[in-house]
């Protein structure tokens, strides 16, 4: 299986960047072996993130972090792994993965130069990254939506028949209406995956920029079914502009197995690597993270951060019909020949970060944020299924999966006073975990099996209280990916791939992924009394998200109340 | 309008149990001049009251701490008397009124002693006072409610069509229904504000007890167009030991301005006054605190404290209907010769400190509770209305007034990742402004005209935030009691009345009452955004009570965001 001949050690890298932070991390392409990592935590905004006091829904990034960021960690794995690896050479790394969160697209100049590291545009904030969760564009999102159903044309089918603020073309477009000035300086867009792997290997020029299936085909309706992106037509109906724009951006996507270029002499120099180190396509990070995690047909990878990712992969031959609401449906956006299945909810640890730092009673505050995490946690522990009489939606920052609508909000319900500090957090772990469950529900109606779960991401390894919540509610034995950096390990697949070390995605994952020991098993008397919580939960779901259903919920109180009784006898 | 002959000065008292603690008043007869006051927080308990971890209805409290209450702060106000008015003498006390929470009933034996006094019941939580707050006989509540309206009798009438698990029999049922022992050991049942009186003048035999009007006919169901009490023939449909009680209850009422006995000499003793000044017929806080803010028709009284009452009158000849969710309509129950109205929310700040103890982050996190409410409010105040996005629902403790329902709960929508402490926050101070505005729409909507509002109770007094939020929410002006301690003034009130120095309420009123200068007046383009807001409040209030309605709940969040939105512009 193995291509090289020489007996020699060879590593392969990946960087991945996430929300606040970008992670490199170095492993042995035998057998996946974690060798050293490095973190970069974005120096700039709150936590890495440009916000707006007067618009929750801006999020912004600075590019220039990004650069900054590959370089120190790269740099750091590099020197760490010669301190630790006896015999290490800089020359054993055969290839470089890249992955990041998305859909993050940044304006560039005719050079592929951020817009945002030109002194022109340095502090604007329209010229900056849109972050993935960036919200400023639902009335485009909207729009684009009523459009599209409008002129009858397939470009939702493969996104749950939603336009999603999230993504490229409503960020683009919003940019467009409210920052004309950057727009029209702007020569192309570029998703974070793509501009990547672009600027380390000198292939900025637009023409010459890979550019991702994964993030075209999930995010920005790019289809070989009607010949790449939507129409100049259908762009033209939405704004003349960004008809104009379509010939500016890419006709061609490719997948992570293919090489994007060869690492520059100059970031070479800079990171203590040998030039022409192949670089591998881009892609998101929850792509990469379900790859790293081992995934194949019927292995749910739920990637558990601030957001979750929730990854499927199919045989492309199947014919896996459109789901309402499962956000894309792309020929190799995971793994190269199978279709992705992308779903996702749109806020999890960012929840509970949030009531970390907006919630939570002194009693429970700890040095870090973390730390007071895993004190509600340790106090929430003790507590059984029901008996806070409380359950909230998982809609802080709106809902991807299954009702694709960032204008949604919170909620929480079966407050008394005496209702404790870990008690809403439990209710809002379980909300996290009533989201999945009304996730794999989905995939289930529509005739795609969820046989296992596999969770990556910090907090499922840090939270066996939330693993088990999960699979309590969820119902399913789930299970943890051994790596705990599945994103970057993902993304050093890609690199071993790209460096030649396997011929196919599978044989590497094969060799370089596996899961724990450890599974959390539905335990049968919680599953009862989740499941009469799913019913609550869902009947809120339904009459405040947009399903037409209309439930009655005259006796939501007063069956919380019952459930709560019960479960304090 | 003195009846006092000679110059010298005449002092009455006032003795106001609330939730946590008693209070003492002495004031001047001739212009309510508060000369004294003394606290005495109830020691039993978490903050004077007896909890149950394993259900938070249950609220009691231990009768001891009302006697040691009352000798503790009327010795210290006549001690302070002494010292800070020059010539005073005990003997210028000409009576003493008392106002008390309720309905508090306790079960007491045949000498009139409660049964948590006597060694077998020292401990036993159904021999305690059952509080105000105790929710645990919600469905003999419900029962009662079925049981009259199926029965076709009229109790309920003057009630607002709905008997509450904070009532009399509701208690009573519930403790012969889950601790017969308790309820044959009791000989009958007394309300802690015929209690008091009852004690310190040592009319304790059961039929020596004077029984309030205002307990009776609010709580008890007693009207003297059917007879008093509910028939035995309806008593004995629900349970035959509650018919039997009947007979060991009472068959006439008294107003508080009756006398109901004379201070004993033990008593006299122990608080440093003459034995024999007469004692005042007792009666709810609420009723007496609407007195000490010169309650008169048109003038709703609010008295703000850990629940809400909201008290008016009209002339008893006036033909006010029967007004549904309405607690009680009852003859003389606040001024004697007016018809008593009183509504109310079952927790206001009591929301605001159970906020503050078990959802307040350590940055507004403060010595004390109030000092935690004040940092809150101090980073709440420079909010504009619908600037948070968010709206709740004030039914922590369930619903008074006007849903009458105890089996509810809180509720908070609108929730994103960047909602603070402050925010939350100020969402419940104006979700209990909701509830408020809420009831005076009911009056009026059966006309009963509100044409001012005077506030009184601690939260009135130190809470200019809540005032404003209040007058733009109810677009009403809001004026507060002179005194801050408007219970005790009312009592005291009664005690000079009982005391002969006014030969009527009103004109005792007259001479005692006043209002602040200051007014808080509605501000138009709060008024504006509130009343948007008070629709969304309106729609989860319709969803969520049992009010036929089922409101369409899918814009609630769009709607909020969009205030938001305009609001932050």
């Amino acid at each position: 299986m193995r291509k090289q001949t020489s007996k020699q050690a060879a590593y392969a890298l990946g960087v991945d960047y996430g929300t606040n932070s970008c992670r490199a991390l170095l492993v042995d392409v035998a057998d996946g072996t974690e060798v050293a990592s490095a973190v970069f935590p974005y120096p700039t905004g709150e936590a890495g993130i440009i916000l707006d006091p007067k618009d929750p829904n801006v999020a912004r990034q600075n590019p220039q972090d990004y650069i900054d960021g590959f370089i120190h960690t790269v740099a750091t794995v590099v020197r760490d792994a010669a301190k630790k690896v006896k015999g290490f050479s800089p020359e054993q790394v055969v290839g470089i993965g890249v992955d990041t969160t998305g859909s993050t697209p940044l304006p560039v100049n005719a050079d592929g130069i951020p817009l945002a590291m030109t002194p022109k545009f340095r502090k604007h904030p329209a010229a900056q990254a849109w972050l993935w969760k960036d919200h400023t564009g639902w009335s485009e999102a909207a729009r684009i939506t009523e459009a599209a159903h409008q002129a009858g044309v397939p470009y939702l089918a493969k996104c749950g028949g939603t336009y999603s603020s999230e993504w490229f073309w409503s960020k683009i477009w919003h940019c467009e209406q409210t920052a004309p000035e950057v727009f029209d300086a702007a020569y192309t867009w570029v998703e974070l995956c793509d501009f990547v792997p672009a600027f380390v290997t000198g292939n900025m020029k637009p023409e010459r920029i890979a550019r991702s299936i994964c993030a075209a085909g999930h995010k920005a309706m790019f289809g070989t079914a009607w010949g790449g992106l939507p129409s100049k037509a259908f762009l033209k109906k939405l704004s003349p502009k960004l008809a104009a724009l379509r010939d500016r951006l890419y006709e061609t996507t490719m997948a992570s197995d293919e090489i994007a270029g060869f690492l520059t002499e100059d970031l070479a120099r800079a990171v203590g690597l040998p030039r022409g180190v192949p670089v591998a396509v881009g892609a998101f990070d929850a792509h990469h993270g379900a790859v790293g995690a081992g995934i194949k047909p019927g292995r749910l990878v739920k990637i558990i951060g601030t957001s979750t990712c929730d990854i499927l992969v199919g045989p492309e031959r199947a014919a896996i019909a459109d789901i309402p609401g499962v956000c894309g449906l792309v020929p190799g956006s995971v793994v190269p020949g199978m279709i992705g299945l992308e779903a996702g909810q749109s806020a999890v640890g960012d929840i509970f970060l949030w009531f970390a730092r907006n919630g939570c009673p002194a009693e429970y505050r700890r040095a870090s944020d973390g730390a007071s995490i895993a004190a509600l946690e340790q106090a929430a522990a003790g507590q059984k299924p029901g008996a806070s009489g409380l359950v909230a939606l998982d809609w802080n920052n709106g809902n991807r999966t299954v009702l694709v609508d960032p204008l949604l909000s919170g909620l929480m319900v079966g407050q008394t006073l005496h209702t404790t500090a870990p008690e809403l957090f439990r209710a809002l772990v379980e909300a996290t975990a009533f989201g999945a469950c009304t996730i794999i529900r989905r995939f289930e109606e529509h005739g795609v099996a969820v046989r296992e779960v596999v969770t990556c991401g910090g907090i499922a390894e840090k939270s066996p209280f939330l693993m088990q919540i999960y699979a309590d509610v969820c119902n399913r034995p789930m299970r943890i990916s051994r790596s705990a950096q599945t994103c970057a390990l993902g993304a050093a697949i890609f690199g071993a791939v790209a460096g030649g070390a396997y011929r196919t995605t599978a044989a590497a994952q094969k060799a370089m992924t596996g899961v724990k020991d450890i599974v959390y098993k539905p335990i049968a008397a919680h599953v009862k009394v989740y499941a009469e919580l799913y019913e609550v939960y869902r009947s809120l779901h339904d009459a405040f998200g947009k399903t037409g259903l209309h439930p009655d919920l005259e006796g939501v109180m007063k069956k919380l109340i019952a459930i709560r009784q019960k479960a304090r006898q």
